[in-house]
């Protein structure tokens, strides 16, 4: 069969599938992105290898398919339209409103599950400091993802605790990512990392994020102004002025700021996010919103079913593995509820209850960060050491995964209970 | 680099590309999705080698580089969504009320430019009767994509002229894809068709379509009725229906219907097309079209600039070559201009000459569907007989290109001066 028939197959039986997924979920009262997310490890590993690879053509392990290459990268546009279309909802001044909450909700977030996670692995015996390294890493790692469609889904982008997460979670990113190229630095020079290098990596990131955010604030503002101004004075000339294309402006600078976070060493998503921010303030004048939402329906499932297609379920072999498996879930979540509830806590001393559990439980899945710190980390270390084993690999993804599937019905069962919203009656207008 | 990083940058650089070629082109009065074009053309010839293999990672020829294979996707997915939200404003009884008109215009078009392109081969001696079939086979080609994106973009798909030249598209694709099968089974038979095989082709091809608008038709209509009485009944009871993503479940028709009509032998934009009109008698209603748009205007640009892509002026070496690329490029324009024009004329003899003209016009550009007809005869011949040369692919190619680049600016004069629609003052809301 040709190539494009191929993809154009697996394309379909895979939207139409996690759509299926998705409606039974949301029929049940529960976010559909996790049906989606089942419908990836249903495929992987209850229709098996026979129908991933002749039926669909993917191959995951080893040298990937060219179809797979092709829904990856779909997946991977998937999640950063999603994280443009947060962020053309997220206006800067919004941002900076909820930042000192934010701030200590990311930094407690981050350090509290790196040393737990680092801590469990060195105290087991049996890995090397390499290793107990890596976990604490990905157990760092915030999925905003995940989180900001419930958020989206459920139409409370406007609430504090939202607003909070959402803010904490792309700080937490921009730690994340620094945390992981200090492991990486420390894992390359065997122990002794070189400070120059990890100084260069941090002023990087957070000269990104703040960059974009003052482009936001202070330039796109006066751009917007100018514009505004010429097409006026064109106006009063009887002409009509030539006006753009926003959209596709939009997406232009949303594509070239993902590359730029990935070509730096941060994620995509954190440059789609900015680049949606920068346009927030016109977003609805100029209906960005809801042609970006047109796009990212379109293309976000083939993200959340590829995050279920990696899980393996037979790497659960052992009873140690399982056991272990469990500490690291719950170690997971109960870091980064205390750290995140606790650091809003410390900025708003009069933080309800219900917001503090809110804001602890927005901030638990690890999604694809964490996923993509396991592999990063199954790279390096192959090639290095070699001492991250496929189970600690096994561990970290079953870990993501859990927190991906655990949090989302908590969070959703939280948010109604305090905002008495509506949710899961439509899947109309539902990204 | 990674694989998808460099995925993302390649995208962003075509994508940036395309955008600056179309707005330059917009503000000289011409279609933009020349300036496209032109775009890839010049990525392919004058950036050089070293610019599409090392920056943008780019091999065409010979074994497809990965990065490749993602954006030839989107390309694809591109023109499916174009001719997707196309069949969107196609309502059924709108094709079929437009019928005799648009069957002759498509037959006359095919017969003609087949005709003429094999008897010019076997005129010159020298070439064998397969390549003579395949210059005919891709003389019939009609790429209804460009002629319906200058259409779209002036916004004028309710006249006459432009009812006629989609349906007549539609059906000279299927009447193109038949020949193209009769030519392919010839070649292969070494001269002595297999009449069976031709038989159910034909068959298939006919079928598809006519089921297609069956269900669009009579199935459709039925099965919203149904919908209504049922959502109008939960209502009466106080509660709220669930009613579900109608883009979503259009856009998993679209890529079935795209992936049968390939699976039976057709292109996939036909598929696309029939998919589209099934919805069309809601499209506005649900806000169908709009949404298909901004999906279609982020893809599209990559079809375009991928269809530039393909043009290797280097092949351009001897002088007997350029003069039959010329007689090539003459032929197939004139004869789809006089059979097309033609035949709707004979369907009505009171056509005015500036609709003979238009619809002459409209049907020319051969873009994608020539090029992919080039493309499966060379595949085809080399296995099996060898005859389709480098050169006779170079000049099917461009042949294809030059009636998708002479065509477009005489139609876009022809319509505006008809209808003396605005053109190309506004970039906004365009394709």
């Amino acid at each position: 069969m040709e190539f494009f028939v191929q993809v154009l197959f697996t394309m379909a039986v895979i939207f139409a599938l996690a759509r299926l997924g998705s409606i039974v979920f949301g029929k049940l009262g529960l976010p559909g992105l996790i049906g989606e997310i089942l419908i990836g490890i249903l495929i992987a590993n209850i229709a098996g290898g026979a129908f991933m690879e002749d039926v669909l053509d993917i191959t995951l392990h080893g040298e990937w398919s060219d179809t797979y290459n092709v829904i990856y990268s779909l997946a991977e546009l998937g999640v950063i339209f999603l994280l443009f279309s947060v962020g053309l909802e997220t206006k800067v001044k919004d941002l900076l409103g909820s930042g000192k909450a934010a701030m200590l909700c990311a930094v407690l977030g981050v350090v509290l599950p790196f040393v737990a996670g680092a801590a469990l692995i060195i105290g087991l015996g049996g890995y090397d400091m390499n290793c107990a390294m890596f976990m604490g890493a990905a157990m760092v790692a915030t999925s905003v993802g995940i989180t900001a469609r419930i958020i989206k889904d459920m139409r409370l982008m406007d609430v504090k605790e939202s607003r909070i997460i959402i803010a904490a979670a792309v700080i937490d990113d921009v730690l994340g990512m620094v945390v992981l190229a200090i492991v990486e630095g420390m894992s390359e020079s065997a122990g002794g990392i070189n400070m120059v290098d990890l100084a260069i990596i941090i002023i990087k990131a957070v000269a990104f994020v703040l960059i974009a955010i003052g482009i936001a604030k202070y330039i796109v503002p006066r751009i917007y102004d100018f514009m505004d101004a010429r097409n006026r004075r064109i106006k009063a000339q009887g002409k009509s002025p030539y006006t753009f294309n926003k959209l596709i402006f939009a997406i232009i600078v949303c594509l070239f700021m993902a590359y730029l976070a990935e070509y730096i060493g941060l994620a995509a998503i954190i440059g789609a996010f900015l680049a949606g921010m920068m346009f927030a303030e016109h977003a609805w004048e100029w209906g960005l919103e809801t042609k970006a939402e047109s796009i990212t329906s379109f293309l976000i499932s083939f993200f959340f079913v590829n995050v279920g297609l990696q899980v393996d379920i037979s790497s659960l072999t052992s009873m140690d593995t399982v056991i272990l498996i469990g500490a690291v879930i719950v170690l997971a979540m109960l870091t980064k509820y205390i750290g995140c509830g606790l650091g809003a806590k410390i900025a708003d001393p009069h933080l309800e209850k219900s917001s503090f559990n809110i804001i602890g439980c927005g901030m638990m899945p690890r999604g694809e960060v964490g996923i993509i710190v396991a592999l990063i980390g199954t790279k390096i270390l192959v090639d290095e050491v070699s001492v991250v084993s496929d189970e600690m690999y096994a561990i970290i993804v079953l870990m993501c995964i859990a927190t991906t599937l655990i949090a989302p019905p908590i969070l959703s069962v939280l948010y109604r209970k305090k905002y008495k919203t509506q949710y899961n009656v439509s899947d109309e207008d539902r990204l």
